[in-house]
């Protein structure tokens, strides 16, 4: 093997190509951009970077607020509907069959069909080039509760959240470990084995 | 089903659990940082999200370069490893067998191994509570030459990318579908279907 190297791009993947609503219950919009990250943690912050010529631009331009809904592979065919289409021309949250959903802190409602939505409140807009980056702070997490496990911990793999990497649209695999499975202790991992074992047999 | 209401989080996912390699050749240091995206696409702007505490914010604060690295999942211990280990006590690129690639225009190494590597130069560095996001131009792409096409084309599913999302590595699955196939023609479908079936008998 050896690396060739290529002019600037974007080729950072996986990314969420996570569904941007914005607008009211009344006239709701939506636009699909995998162009977001996590900020920080603590305030959590976030971003969406969006190009001045699209419609949630101008709405979350003046209402300063904005949903990250992200979508399962039954949505695949919305989200890539929804990144392709411009609300100006069509209401896409009727073309799409999606519902929208009053959120808890914000007047912009959420997408009822997606797993998880975060609740976002813009505290800046910078521009860079092609898109206008929407500086924002996450206010409330919304999931969907028949993911929740008794003890109420999230089961993000039951989600099956869909992924978007250089052009396409994947669903999320094998899991292969968790945060810190490098350094973790044999002991620790046996424990782990031996609780599973009599989970399975009970 | 019905929606409940946490208190902000970053349940953003997947994400790239990105190798953020710092330093020079003869002292490279490694970290992991899920907190990356893309801001624009022209020109090619990016960002990683690092906390003052970790030795990466002390390098990266002088040279003003960092390379994005995106591991395969034969790489999800050593990704995890660097997530947790700090490089002021070891060496993380031995530790972890990954072998320093001098970079086409910067001077900050690349790691060998991983599939795709973003050449990055910081512009700015923003404060955000816990973190500080460094905000780069991508200035080159290196890509493993093993994954293009004799038309050069980079195929980035046999490239085995990591996912991370809320605590887990997993492996990009099944491919749904292409940007814009939701309003694809069925003229070009069935075109595509032909070419795939000819060259499927030779």
């Amino acid at each position: 093997m050896s690396k060739i190297t290529w002019p600037a791009g974007t080729l950072l993947a996986p990314v969420p190509p996570a569904l941007i609503s914005s607008g009211t219950m009344e006239k709701p919009n939506v636009m699909t951009a995998a162009w977001t990250g996590v900020i920080a943690s603590e305030p959590a912050m976030t971003y969406v970077s969006i190009r001045p010529s699209r419609y949630s631009h101008e709405i979350i331009s003046k209402t300063k607020e904005f949903v990250i809904n992200l979508p399962d592979i039954s949505l695949a065919r919305a989200t890539d509907f929804c990144g392709v289409k411009s609300g100006r021309d069509i209401d896409k949250f009727q073309s799409c069959g999606l519902t929208p959903l009053a959120s808890s802190k914000i007047n912009t409602p959420q997408i009822k069909e997606c797993p998880i939505s975060l609740e976002c409140q813009v505290t800046e807009i910078r521009t860079f080039g092609t898109h206008d980056m929407f500086i924002a702070k996450i206010i409330a997490v919304d999931i969907d509760d028949k993911y929740l496990s008794d003890k109420g911990a999230f089961n993000i793999q039951k989600a099956n959240l869909l992924a978007y990497a250089h052009g396409f649209y994947y669903t999320l695999g094998r899991k292969i470990g968790k945060f810190g499975f490098s350094v973790e202790k044999k002991k620790t991992i046996r424990k782990r084995r031996q609780r599973q074992a009599q989970k399975d047999t009970h």
